[in-house]
């Protein structure tokens, strides 16, 4: 089935495997038809990269609230193209680095991609990327103006490169002149139903059947069917601080109902 | 009974004990039922990294006025855990460091971590971490993004970690994109009650039985069991402000009263 | 024909010709009159350098909307000139230079240039090359001081020189005292009518003559006559883009719409 | 009497005696009971920091107008401690040094009490060992952190320390956050009395007996007593002018009516 | 006549002759009134500071709009002077220096010309020797600081020096405090009459006589002559821009019309 | 007479005597009775310092607008001291120097001057010297608070120091917190009356007597007697422009009514 499915991806050639992996540790659940489209689209971005000539640049920007999600797509999507290039630009790997260390880091990546015939780079976590921060605003304009300029940069003849990034903050980005930049963006929504809560509960087989409708009628009793908007992140979190509790599904609904 | 309880933890392989302790050099004060929640509450969140392979990083922030507290419960709450790894991250030992060497000190810290099966790190004083000022306001974007990163990066496979932090600036850390990522937050109040007072009182063995008594009605009378909210560390440095005084009694009430 | 006249420029003694072949990969395509009569004023701009020893230097600025073909038609310009010394200084050669070493390396392109006894140089988005972002906002003051500076100084005796920029932020360089040290400026318009759209479908031949007249017929009937802009470049991705489709037309047709 | 007491103050093993008393060179002068209550606070804070255990760190601020007697004031009580290790932090030992070497110094200073099992640090003139100025304002944050965290550093075990720190800034150190890491405040105010100037005036022997009343009584009947505030430092500045003038009186008091 | 007399000016013993020639490559043509005041007053300065030695130092600030002949003009009278030491500074010779080596030899500068018995030194466009960009605004005040002070400090015994600088931005350079510091200011104006653009026309020989006269009379009836204020050095550009078409007055007009 | 006895003024041992001298260079002349009484003062102020113990630093700042002859009047007050000491500080030699060095230097000749029982040190121009621009406002706050620490320090034991200053933009100090710090001011006007403007031209013998009363009747008819306020140092350089004009009187005249 489309979970399973999902599983067996693993590029031939990929170099960063373990850390996009390490992305999608818990799976991509389908809690609903976004899910899906999200990577049949990714799909499309992958198939113009590898046919058009025209286009050897495609960008895609996957914007969402926190916890949505986005990552792990964007990991997955990148996994599935099969590309003999799959790389990960991550702020986790660059925790201390100076702004010149990050941007000579950055340019290293794109310009081994340029020794691929086919490429994928995910950038995830932009605003991180580029230490942003609300106050001020402060952030790292180096790092931004590379970026600005790799997300254009034209590979060399016979090269092809897709660009998948992530962001929380795409207000932000469009406010430094960056979303243009893009070929296209794709939304990374949280779950807003309870059939998606149900999905995830399914899956993670926190409760009895018993238990989990008892749960899920509290929910919507408390009209939470109409104001839900929970990352998948953050509800993977609850659950499992639900499961140390005695009274699981006490916890577990007092949690959803106090956000 | 419960305070003995408290002197007796000691973790087994604890890397940062002797820092841990002098956090507690006052103990833990039962004060009211808030003491003991967040104790217990915290507990919670160490069982959950010990068991949940689905969360093997959860992150709690400590939050709460100046002196009531937080260090302290922080502390108790990581030496507790019985943890392998148990590690402060303080200012105090950070002093005249410059930015980069903060953020190698912590970012080495929580690489120590990873070698660990199980961890426990105590972030103390964000706001002082981030060499915050609230004129400007002015503080360290680059140990800032670092925290950001560190806050989120997964472990990896096979190692758990939990992160305790304390700030009593929450809403400046809001505003810095902070609170977002962590998994939990736990309140630490203040004493707002003449019952918490006694409690302490009774602790410190300031004064006799009728003085207290004395002491407390004058408080009582003066409608301060209304508008009380005094951080436990406060009350501590007035109470022995008070011992040195000829009039124990006036000074104590006086220095209240004045607040 | 046009078109075909176009693809023949090859400089007899270009330094820049890859660089600059790269930026015109999609060619130019004539979608309107515009197109031409910007080719027509950038070789009179050729003459005068070529012919009036008052005015050695002679500075245009193409500005317009972001992809509208400034840099192609600036490229196209310069290798017609069939100058000896046909330069580009671009943001993409640049990433992750510092300031000084940027105007270091712009100032050493225009010293080159004054050995050549006709020379132009393609200054490609200013607005990249000077750091600048919207917020704050922020720039590299030095280089666009060095450019400030270098877009007046006259080339020595018996040396001419054409410059010829570009950029998308004509505001901004109007604000730094910039477009006041240009000697002329040519606008370079998006594609605002549906005749424009229908001469760059027939070049790249994505439809049959019988889906064209399909596609082209709904936009109609939408309105788009009226309030389309779209830049060259964009249209180009859309294209193909929708060429991976299934549905080719509806695809083209939707994205539009939606612009 | 009082006065010669103050005088016999040395401290049996003062390492900054010689700064120290020149802080205190012209004497404590008993202008007003403020002065004693000021130096009996102080006497029991030295009281507290030797006798409680569970306050090993004691910290004081000494705030006031300017030249109103904070430092005269806190090297004294520093001094009548007679703990073994006493200590001045002084902006004047710190002019041209580096915010970085700054923040060592004064380190070092607090590691060094670390040493001595009672000791006494006089931090003085704050806003001074800042680099703080209005216009901006602007000041040194890393030595504020450093101060921030010093001031909640408690001395290891067995040591005690009292910090004695003055400012005319208060109001800056409370938007600073610092103030709140005060265990207590004393205020130095200026002189507000005739009686007061009498004081001073007979200490100093500016005039005879007879030109002393005939000036006081001027400033009388200006109805100098409801207006004035002057720091103890300035008048005596005033006084020592007014001993060069031909006419002492007359110089003095216009003086005094032109503040 | 008065055009060829400037023409034969050359100092007996310039050091910047060169550069100095260079920025009038297009002679002085008196096209009004106002030209040969300037020259006149220029001169009296010069004999002031060869006369006088009350007033060993005298500088004069041109200011006037951009291209309106500062520059020309100030090397004019420099190199009329005949003063044995005659100096540039422009920025075109420090392109990619740091500020500090700006200073440098800017400093240098003026040293050298102490050691002459009588001194000319032009610095050109302050603004630009400032990196001055409206923008924030931003300058370095390093530089600014350098000539607010060498603009004041007077030669050594028996040497006298003549500053004439020249700028485009009175009024910023006003609000630094540095139009204080010269000693005379010199308006350089734009050309606002037909008789202006005229006696430039006649200069170029850009026209036969009757082609002059159609060019002047349309603008004549477009009643040119009330709003016409262009400088001297785009007047110049337009007619060589015209020189390349192939209908030089419809040209020409097109142009003056579209200011 | 009173100028003559001016001109003899030479201090027994002055370390910057040629420095303080060209700063008199064209004398004091007594144009009105401020100049005479800012001397008394000035020679008050030095006895107080040889005098008094208990002031062993007196701090005097001399403030005024430009041109109103502060300068020459604070290094003729130096030089009249007679003691051993005596130094100016001025931006002129600390052209191009850091911020480091500047304090490195300042505290240099603060040091040398403990070294001799009695000294005095001008600081001439203290906006200067801190690299003050009112656009921002910008000034090296590292400048400011040396001096603002060595304003207050006082001499080592048997050494006395008169300290002098002067500023145009007293206003600025006292934003900077520094009149404060200053044991007394001077203020220096400007020339307001016709018989101050008289005195003037009588020194410079600019005209003969008839000329002399034709000019200053002139100016008299023009109500010049109002509205007159022009520093010495500006009439100075006014008086000798005109004595290059072929019509002195003229030229005089018509420069102070377009003031
Ligand atoms: N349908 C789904 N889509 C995405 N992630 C899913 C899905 N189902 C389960 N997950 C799991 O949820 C987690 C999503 O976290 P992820 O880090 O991708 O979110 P994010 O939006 O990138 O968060 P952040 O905003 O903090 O960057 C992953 O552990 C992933 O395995
Ligand atoms: N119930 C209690 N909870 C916390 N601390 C207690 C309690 N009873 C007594 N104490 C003592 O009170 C002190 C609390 O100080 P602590 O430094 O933890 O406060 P804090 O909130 O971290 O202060 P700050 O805001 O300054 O960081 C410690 O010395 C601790 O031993
Ligand atoms: N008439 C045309 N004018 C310009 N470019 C054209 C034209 N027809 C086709 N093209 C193609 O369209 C593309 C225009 O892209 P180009 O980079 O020049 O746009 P731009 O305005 O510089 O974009 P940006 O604003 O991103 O810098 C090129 O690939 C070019 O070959
Ligand atoms: N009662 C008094 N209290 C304080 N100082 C006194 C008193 N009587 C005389 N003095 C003398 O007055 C002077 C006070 O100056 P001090 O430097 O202490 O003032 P301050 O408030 O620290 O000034 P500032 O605000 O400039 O730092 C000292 O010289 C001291 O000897
Ligand atoms: N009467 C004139 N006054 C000045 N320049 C003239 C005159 N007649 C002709 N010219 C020529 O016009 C040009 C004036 O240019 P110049 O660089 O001096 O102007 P500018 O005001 O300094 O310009 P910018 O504002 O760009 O610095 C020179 O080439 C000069 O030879
Ligand atoms: N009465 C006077 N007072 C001061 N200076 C006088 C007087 N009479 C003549 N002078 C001369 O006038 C000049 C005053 O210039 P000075 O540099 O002292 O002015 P300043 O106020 O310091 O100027 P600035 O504001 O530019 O620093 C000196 O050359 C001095 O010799
Ligand atoms: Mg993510
Ligand atoms: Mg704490
Ligand atoms: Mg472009
Ligand atoms: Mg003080
Ligand atoms: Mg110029
Ligand atoms: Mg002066």
């Amino acid at each position: 089935d489309f979970l399973n499915a999902l599983k067996e991806v693993t590029p031939s050639f990929g170099v960063s495997e373990a850390e996009l992996q390490q992305c999608v540790a818990n799976h991509i659940i389908p809690f609903g038809p976004s899910v899906k489209q999200i990577l049949v689209d990714g799909r499309l971005y992958v198939d113009q990269v590898r046919q058009s000539s025209r286009t050897p640049l495609v960008s895609v920007l996957l914007t969402g609230p926190a916890g949505s999600g986005k990552t792990a797509l964007a990991a997955t999507i990148a996994m599935q193209s099969d590309f003999p290039f799959i790389k990960l630009i991550s702020p986790e790997s660059m925790v201390g680095m100076s702004e010149a260390a990050k941007v000579t880091e950055i340019n290293k990546i794109f310009n081994d991609s340029y020794k691929s015939p086919l490429s994928v780079i995910v950038i995830d976590a932009i605003e991180r990327l580029l230490d942003y921060v609300p106050i001020g605003p402060r952030f790292s304009n180096s790092v931004l103006q590379a970026l600005l300029v790799l997300l254009k940069k034209k590979p060399p003849k016979d090269r092809r490169l897709l660009i998948l990034a992530t962001t929380t903050h795409r207000n932000i980005l469009e406010q430094m002149d960056m979303t243009d930049e893009f070929s296209a963006e794709i939304y990374v929504p949280t779950i807003t139903s309870l059939e998606g809560i149900d999905a995830v509960l399914q899956q993670l087989e926190l409760f009895t059947e018993e238990e989990k409708a008892r749960a899920l009628s509290i929910l919507s009793e408390a009209n939470m069917d109409n104001k839900l908007a929970i990352g998948v992140k953050k509800l993977l979190m609850i659950i499992e601080m639900a499961r140390q509790d005695e009274d699981k599904v006490d916890k577990f609904v007092n949690t959803m109902l106090a956000l």
